[in-house]
Formats: C-alpha cells, structure tokens, sequence
C-alpha cells in the first residue's frame, strides 16, 4: 500500500470568462501565461500545506503539451519557482489524465523513501489552440492550472487504494492536434493549413470508444476495491458526462460535475474538480474517492485514493 | 533495493549519415520518422527478450520531444505496435536524461510488483530541428530511436544501487528550442523567424554550468555506492566529454565515448551507448553501471545498476 497524502492544493483560474449557451468558460488574456498560471498555483499551494519550495523534494509537470518544446515544462516551472535551488523535476503526460499518471507513478517513491514531499502541477491553456468551426470542441475547453502537494503519510490513514490504466491506441487519432512535433513541424505551417495545428475532436467516434472500454474499466475496479467508493471524481471530458456517469451506474450526488460551469480544462479538470469537491465539503478526510478519465491515446485512468 | 533487469535491447540508426571533420551523424530520409524508428528498435527490443508485445505490462516513451502534441508519444508508439491491446502507457521526460528518469522512476513500480515487463522507448529526431547557421550543434546531434525491455529480477542479481537526479533551472535557456508550445505557438511562424523553432545552443554557458555542477554530483554519487563502479555510460552531450570524464576522474577506459562517430542523440545517447558497450564486452553480467548525463533543464541524474 503506498500510503500518500494530499496535503496541500492550489488552483489559478484567467480572470477572462467567455459563455456559450449559459456555460462558462476560461480563457487567459494579457499576460496571463501556461507558465504563470502554474507559477499561481503553486504558491497557493505551498501555502495551503504550510511549505516552502526548499521543503520540495520533486517538481512534477503533469500536462499535456508544453509551453517550449525544449526544455521540458517541469524545468521552466522549476525556473519561477525554484531557481537557485537542485530540487530535481520531470514530466509524466498521459494528456488529460496526466495529474492520475503522476499521482499513481509518484506513489511508488514517497512509499519506498526516496522522495517525502511531492509537488504535481497541471497547468494548461487549450484555448490557444482551439479551431473556431468545430464549435463542439471551441466551446468546451477552459484553461486553468492546479498544484498538489503530496506528502508521505506516516499515520497510515490516507493511501493509494487502487490504481490502475490501460489504453486503447484505436482512439489515437480521435482527439488529437496533429502538427507542431516531429509528425508535422511547425515549419510546415503556411496559414492556410490552420487547423492543422488546432485540436481536432471527433467526437462521436472518441465517445462510442469511451463507452466501450470505460464500462468494463469501472466494474473491473469495484471488484477491485469491494464497491469501497464513497464519491467520484471524474474528468470533465464533454457534456455526455452526465449520461455517461449514469450509464456507469452513478447517480448524481456521488460524483462532482463542472464541465457546465467550468468547461474541459484537459489535465486540470481531475485535480481542480477533486479540490472543489474537498472546499464544498463533497469529500471528507477518510473518504474513497475515485479519481477518473479518459484522455487522448486513448488512456483510462482510475485510482481510489483514500483521503 | 529496486531488483529490476535489462532482458531484452533493440536500436534503429538511420540508413543515411553525413560527415562533418571526419564525425559521422545520423540523420532520417526518406520514409523514416521518429516513429518508425521507435517502432524498428521495439521489434528488436522485444526479439531480444524472447517476449511478445502482449507480455509488456507498460510502455513508456523517453523522448524529449514528441511526433504530435496530443496524443501524447507513447500513444503514438502504442498503436504502431500494440493497437487492438490495452496495454497501458505514458511519456516520461527529462529531455536528454529521458531514458534515466524512466529507467529511475519504473523501477519503483516494478519492485513494487505494479508492472512486471517494461518497455522504454527513446526516439529523437533532432535533424529537424536543427540551426545551419549554430554549426556546432548543426554537427553534433544524430536521429536515433531505442528501445529496452526492463523486468523484474526474481534472482535479485541485478538491481538499481543508487539513483539521484539534481535540477539547476538557471540553465533553463542555455539548451532550447524556444517555438512550438505555448509560449510561442506554431501559428506564429513567419519562415523568417525559423531560427525561433530550431535548436539553440549557448555552448559555453551550458558547458560552464555543467562543469560546476556534475563534479560534485559524481563526488556525492561515488560515496553513496562506496566508490564501487566500474563502468560509466555518459550522455554523450558535446565534444568535450572526454575533457568532462577527465576532470570528473575518471580515465578513457572506464567509460564510453561515441560522440565523434555517433554525435549527441538525445534521450537515445544513453541507452544506444549501453547497448554498444555490452556488445562490445565492456559491460557483462555483474558490472556496477552508471548511467550519467546532464539535460536540457539543466538536469543532472545519475543511476547506478548492477547490470
């Protein structure tokens, strides 16, 4: 059992909102920056868990796109918020359920001591990439950024209950954005070919695919934890969430759902709806919550944390 | 103590090399991508290992830099080699010292007993981004994908001795490519601004910094495993690695040089090198291996196995 404990959490929402159809949505505006809506989150953070960055054994970057494509995002945070010091830092990106990954991943070394104090942030702004005539996808997403501080937890009380992932590669291309890596370079861009380099969703297909694989997913893990599940967490990924919850067999009041009010904030929805949910008084210390998505691979993610 | 063994090893250079003073370096054509090349080191990788794809439990890209943003990598390798499967996977990313922190951060999972057969995939594709008018780093970099299959050891023959990673974020810039994430977006290239998405290098700084830093690293790492190495297996980052290794102590028989007929390539240095040097009968059953490099960040790991 990797005894873990959240122990600190911050968020940074844009101050700009944008509604469609009564939905808000959250798009940075002047300076705000992926980097300085990270940088935001991190000092709520910190002090939320009465730590300073010094007391950081490892900065993990859980997004799903970077803001250079060299050096990795984890190092550019470090450089705000860490600079001068040899704290080390990596990235782990599963795209939108990439806070999961890193949670999961990060278990095993506070368990076994090589780390004591973890700091996850997921920090992401798709509105810069979001093509205006796929209507489904542009009014969907919101930018945000969220921080977790991750403590060992010595009193045994709150733990990784279960964890686990798997990923179905036949959805690769059912959400994607296709050009700015090695596929397609961002030198290859002319103007015309735009969309190119925007988030592509089809969303039919990405939908049928989730229901097939996330339905068997989420009985295979009740087996796995005796039903022991007092509220859920799941991804914002689309408006279906509703229906998809209930198709799972949750009903409303056992599981938070934002993407109304907030939108789909890629790795961000998971760790910024579970903080809500604690400040709403949803999720109380000693609960199983089980944390939940699916993202771009197409990957599911579920962990039971005990909190 | 981490009991984790390499079973199984595969490479892919490209077919075309140019020669810079008599240097070889790799670089893809033709119908080569980051991809294919990944997904030919795979096939070798697994060949060697006597295993199937099916009997992987995970699949990690430790890649710098990705052939699509979304999905990310290893989806991407995913469905090349394990589409219709569910095996898991995600992108693990410290740029050059990529396959270290994968190496680093799976074993934990595989002691743990979470995953029992890992495959880690380092793919790079430099040449596309490279700068003709910084000839230096124009020089330096190769294309070159590897892959390996990590297992449990059963026998605990073979482990991770010691593993360590630093980050000094105030060379954040001293290595980057500053263009195609969100800081400065693949819609904003111009063609006359081509230079902004294409490697840089500030050679001296980077050298300065790297020199400062690594020394005591090694110093710190040799006490921590009671000066017991007895092969070391570099990044082979510039041309002054061998005047590096010297000042850091160690002689030109200890360690593996390939950087004039390889050049630097990427998060694939370390593992190709490896692989070369077992090969070769520089590193047998038994041989205390570190693996070392610095990285874009700038970070500093450091593991030793017990190969």
């Amino acid at each position: 059992m990797n005894y873990i404990k959240i122990v600190g959490m911050g968020e940074k929402l844009p101050v700009r909102t944008t509604e469609f159809n009564g939905m808000t949505r959250y798009r940075i505006s002047n300076n705000e920056t992926q980097i300085s809506m990270a940088v935001d989150a991190v000092q709520e953070a910190l002090e939320d868990a009465s730590l300073t960055i010094n007391q950081i054994d490892v900065i993990v970057s859980a997004c799903s796109f970077g803001s250079q494509p060299i050096p990795n995002m984890s190092a550019l945070i470090h450089e705000q918020i860490a600079k001068g010091s040899s704290v080390p830092c990596l990235d782990i990106n599963t795209t939108c359920t990439s806070f999961i990954s890193a949670l999961d991943t990060l278990s095993y070394m506070i368990q076994a001591g090589r780390y004591k104090n973890v700091l996850i942030v997921s920090s992401e702004v798709p509105s810069l990439a979001l093509n205006p005539e796929q209507r489904k996808s542009f009014e969907l997403f919101s930018d945000c950024a969220v921080a977790m501080v991750i403590s060992k937890d010595n009193h045994k009380e709150s733990y990784v209950k279960f964890a686990s992932q798997k990923t179905y590669s036949e959805g690769a291309h059912d959400t994607e954005i296709k050009g700015g890596g090695t596929a397609f370079l961002p030198n290859m861009y002319t103007g015309e070919n735009d969309h190119m380099y925007q988030f592509d969703m089809k969303g039919k297909r990405a939908i049928r695919l989730t229901k097939d694989k996330i339905i068997p997913f989420v009985n295979d893990l009740r087996k796995s934890v005796d039903n022991e599940i007092d509220y859920v967490v799941p991804h914002q990924a689309s408006l279906v969430l509703d229906n998809l919850m209930k198709r799972i067999g949750f009903t409303n009041s056992e599981y938070i759902s934002i993407v109304k009010s907030h939108g789909n904030m890629v790795s961000a929805s998971v760790p910024f709806a579970f903080k809500l949910a604690v400040d709403k008084g949803l999720i109380k210390r000693g609960d199983n919550v089980l944390l939940i998505g699916t993202a771009a691979g197409l990957h599911i993610n579920g962990l039971v944390l005990k909190y």
